[in-house]
């Protein structure tokens, strides 16, 4: 119940990403409904894929539908000014990428897989959307560039996994790995973390 | 039967609509079969991957291989010219797109899916091979830009579920739901049928 | 255990023109272990699905995943100057291909496939992990371009597939088939070999 509502809320913050993504890429109506719901439903189609679980839940249940729809609606309706749409679409790609590596990661020990296999489906789960989204519009996807982003969901996932094999209670163990991806991502984009770039030439 | 070869129909005009748009490209003949091979495939093996069906059809049976083969290869030869290219790879999409909502939603009815997981895998089939042709030649999906695209496909996809759930003849209602299909995307070309764009400010 | 090693090697080169790549395109150190880790991976995960293998083996055992970190991190930090980056990618990749198509079509033989299916199966693991770099990077795809390069995966499927049929032993065939691959690919980065390009107007 608890993984059905954080994967729901993100859901619906992956939406918000993916659909203000496609009015700074001025796309007409259907193309941020299209984008919002590919962006959000993107990266549990993948993990479900990944798992064998077919159908993929998010085509079989209703409120996989609706929830994306209804935010992209909301967003095209009372979307921010455009100047502020990139960093409002980065908060949103924080929350949905901390909300779904922690739920597919735990979706994935749920149904047996090993841990490492877990952690990395969960990884998956949480850049797939985003990585979808930036596709489609043509752009190198955030979890290649700059700033901290594969790190953030890899700890999250190791957190999952750990707090499992140690028997932890899995709601706070959820809610504490969702809060560290969120922040660590956070963190790197308000404070501009950034890892290293290569040199031009060898060492 | 009527399956089959409305989807095989469907192959040939995503095959023509992927190597008219690789001819317009540039690519070299091996790569005008290749898009051609992807765009017309694509669809349906995401269709069998969502529905659970590996390994998919169109990699089991000769014509499937065969058929986008041929089209490239006399789109190359048969071309017309690069200035009408773009306006027929529009015609052969929407055909395909008509065909592939079609067969796609009568697919995963026929393998026991309910209507609203149906009806998505549908529209998933008909927009995945135009998709991953636009992708594959960096551009932002026809799916994602300016005309009435995802709607003509949702429609079609909804009178398939519907004509199945009320058990009418499944032949006319594939034949009816295609022609609809084409017939909303192809005015929605000849018109300039647009959505609206959000404003650049909030309402 | 031969098709493990071959794998493992391929994943270990495909990991390397991945990270190349990702130089090239100014990434910082965590972009560069995640393309080269979706570079090695991404064709054997394709493959993998398509043959309703779930969890794909690539998350299921650490070779594959420390493998390319490892590669990845080495490349960062050794890399050649940036001036020679593009023709060691072309190379890493040529080899990675070579391997993946004869591991991935003897796979799908090893699972069942019959022959057509297991070449296709084949093709589409070899060039699957060099299609996600480009296309994460925004490039339109190297199978596509100019080069012979769909037509040395096919040749090289197609003799693992007739090696199967005639009989003959496994592992000379492997590796026969994967040098032809890379040969002829090789043959034509170096001689500049092309395909033909269709004409501006008909023929």
């Amino acid at each position: 119940m608890l993984l059905l509502v954080l994967d729901l809320i993100g859901v619906a913050v992956f939406a918000a990403s993916g659909a203000l993504a496609a009015v700074h890429a001025r796309l007409d109506v259907f193309g941020v409904v299209v984008l919002a719901g590919i962006t959000a439903l993107g990266g549990g189609i993948v993990r479900d894929l990944l798992l064998g679980l077919t159908p993929p839940s998010s085509l079989r249940q209703w409120p996989y539908l609706i929830v994306p729809a209804v935010v992209a609606l909301l967003v095209f309706r009372w979307h921010p000014t455009v100047a502020r749409l990139r960093r409002a679409v980065q908060l949103a790609d924080a929350l949905g990428l901390a909300l779904f590596v922690t739920t597919g990661t735990a979706t994935a020990l749920r149904v047996g897989a090993p841990a490492a296999t877990a952690g990395l489906v969960g990884v998956i789960t949480g850049v797939g959307g985003g990585v979808v989204r930036d596709v489609l519009l043509t752009e190198i996807p955030t979890v290649l560039r700059r700033e901290i982003y594969a790190l953030a969901a890899a700890l999250g996932a190791a957190v999952v996994v750990t707090g499992d094999a140690l028997g932890l209670p899995a709601t706070p163990v959820a809610l504490g790995a969702a809060a560290l991806v969120a922040t660590v991502r956070l963190l790197a984009l308000w404070r501009h973390w950034n890892a290293p770039v290569a040199g031009p030439s060898p060492g």
